[in-house]
């Protein structure tokens, strides 16, 4: 028996759900999780349903055969995904995603770790992951991101890019060549401090409270859906340096598990926001 | 239109959201929430449904006719749930729950308070509430709780009875006659300090964390199904008392958010656990 | 024996403790608290001293020709607080303050509440607290505040005036007039969602966690020190109005904890930022 | 000029904070950071004291001579501290000590990791640090812990052994030896669920929030003084398989913390209790 994740989105209707498990009852799955959302406000229904099977039994095209033409279906047998991971200095969160790797906690292949700094190589190498270095120098932002590019292209099965403390902001062009695979972590909780040195500016405005987001990359700098935010509380004594070191721990965990809520296939998008099955 | 919520726990099989979605959509209701919970260890499936109708159309006899005989099924109109609030010395639980109810938060009405104190009545009577006081002097606790049952009698409609830090132990005989209608606050995060002066021991202890948890009551003492729990960091200038007093806000939150839990009907008992949908 | 609170805020320099010390030594007096903090940044040193005497002993002036002329020193004999709370419509963060104030946790005297709605004026009437309605009307900002100020001037000691959902943004004038007694609580982790309609703002955004913070008002609106922040989190299923609803919890927290750090004067504020010590 | 940590524990009396900044003003030295906590059931009083100097200037002597016989002082240079690390088979609290101390985060040397397994072997030498396999095999607890002292006893420099999930219980004359250097993390918030396998147990009790507690280690098994403590909201979706992956992102982030508070020596301890400074 194989396992697979099915994921609707569709307008919602009385009787949807009655279709739906009319499908999978004839193709006799074991449906081991099922969860809903409705948005009223939108009428729109969202569906994630994880089942077992010994066969596919053309299970999609049924569903999509019932639903309207607008309906956004996936299903997906469960493997791991592939992943890139982009970087620039910090180990922080490269490294944690590296262990996580190693020990096998999340359901991934990291194909390469590609970086506009060589300085993390030595960790990639550690743990026998390829590190790409693209360096900068004086190219401007679009000739950079064609090298950048270029190295992506290498690979043909990328599920996920996660910007693990990758500090160059991306051109639109960029990112909607990588639409929906971009999962950057951003070092406050958005949309307090959009944009840079967040650290500084929270040390600045004396804020008790510090925070990382992990959202999903826009053309929109730091504007795009947000999958999941972690806080810590601090107080006067802490620097600006101070609030960047303890504020590593939330960016690790916010990133780790927005990656796994990625990976997972938990996560639709609508209006830019995530709604979490 | 009137907004019903169903209720089913039984044993898991193929076909389940099939048959029970096609009632639904026969008699044409408007699903406005849907949630359920495969527990694959017992293999149990829990579903809480919200939906409007113009009529009942017999839905509950339907489902029960459909699934098999031992589960558990209920029906009910959304209405206001009528609610007896139990009090010792302190107020806090208690003057949170006669705010949210004068501010319309909870969707309650609150018959009366009962008390083994008479310290609470004055702010019971600000908000015109009933407060009986039942002295504990000489009784046993039997014949006190014959008092309190006689008091609870006077009422043939209570959904919940809520201990809103009322400290004394009750019997199984009385926990029994209001089974899965009393819900608790406790001082600290079980299954940690179990018993008496949590706040004492806790300070003895040199925790950094303390804690609330709201659980139904049955005839083990602390060890009935929980529902929330809350904590805070502390440290080591906290007093005893001072944890007392820090205590109260989160004791309040794990209570008022327990009781949100059960009169929106979103949790389901099972194996001495709390499934909220 | 009396109980007083020393503060202290001078420049940074060998020896400071030790000139400090030698005159509470020096008077008898029995130290029960004794916090410092310096700030090398700047060079500023700050110092939180509770003592109980049986004399005041003129230690504050002892203290004064021992320390630089621009340093900043209070002494005060602890004793109730008097503050004056204002309102518009919402009655949780008042509620709350009444309901601490009625099992006295906090050490303060309600002096009157004063709103722009008769709203609470049944609520402020259960616990004989003077509400004081004073219309908008026509009246235009500048108009409005006189009135306010007319009211407020009816009084020659209050220490705090608590901004309790107060949703009239004051002008630097007001604030001027009341400078370091005015705490507000704002519905959002600052900085996010300076300004109108947090919740709705937040709900658009699509935020995994919503805040309030607590802080003394300047004439920048929101931009004034941050005194606590409060948060928690929330997903896709949280409409506005829910987000609304469970910020009540934290805006409450947030603000009664400010509250009690400002009577227990534990609050420094320097560049625009809060020293808690 | 060096830096260094004086740290204070005696029994409190008036001018004790003039006779020691007496002391420190006078060998001219520049305080960067000073806390105390006075004890008043206890009477006790705790000072640490971050200065900075360029001579040692026989302060600690001239404090021990100040003071009253019983006093605990210690006045050290601020370098880096001497660690061993014990695991037993999962990785995660290791690994994130390992990626640490390769970012230069903790003030530490690893001397040496010392197990019961040889399982984490290969993530240890990634980062070339020593890894002493010693297996139990047919030995009882004594003989092992033999083996173990005898590996310890290589070192004469340990500052703290680090207990990353090293899930062999030790004897009390084991702890004895090493009184004050073990720190160990536990995976429940102590003191619910003492003992093994507290994910397993707090699934069963149905808990809300699980948490891990970093202690110093004493004879008594998970009673020692507690350092950290840090905890996550869980719900009934999870297996008790899920709540031990979720938790060790709180054990690594409770048991660095907890380290770093060590080697800072922020730690007071007395009775069975910190006081961090």
């Amino acid at each position: 028996m194989n396992k697979y994740i099915l994921k609707i989105q569709t307008k919602d209707e009385k009787g949807l759900m009655h279709q739906i498990t009319k499908i999978l009852y004839e193709s006799n799955v074991n449906i081991e999780e099922n969860n809903e959302y409705v948005d009223n406000d939108n009428k729109l229904f969202f569906m994630r349903t994880v089942f077992s099977s010994d066969k596919d039994d053309n299970i999609k095209n049924k569903i999509i055969n019932a639903l309207s033409s607008d309906s956004v279906i996936t299903l997906n047998e469960v493997k791991k995904k592939n992943i890139i991971i982009m970087v620039t200095k910090e180990s922080h969160c490269m490294g944690d995603l590296l262990l996580r790797h190693f020990s096998d906690e999340l359901n991934i292949n990291i194909l390469s770790i590609i970086s506009n700094y060589n300085n993390l190589s030595e960790l990639a190498s550690k743990f026998n992951i390829p590190y790409k270095y693209i360096a900068v120098d004086s190219l401007n932002r679009e000739e950079h991101e064609i090298l950048v590019t270029n190295e992506l292209n290498k690979f043909n099965n990328i599920d996920f890019i996660v910007l693990a403390k990758y500090m160059r902001v991306l051109t639109p062009n960029f990112v909607s060549n990588f639409e929906g695979k971009l999962i950057n972590i951003h070092h406050s909780f958005l949309p307090a401090f959009i944009g840079a040195n967040p650290y500084k500016r929270a040390h600045d405005r004396g804020v008790k409270i510090i925070g990382a987001t992990s959202h999903y990359v826009t053309s929109d700098l730091d504007e795009g859906p947000i999958i999941t935010q972690e806080i810590l509380h601090v107080n006067h004594t802490y620097s600006a340096t101070d609030l960047k070191v303890a504020g590593r721990n939330v960016e690790k965990i916010a990133l780790s598990k927005a990656l796994d809520l990625a990976i997972e296939e938990k996560i639709f998008i609508f209006n830019n926001k995530t709604i979490i099955l």
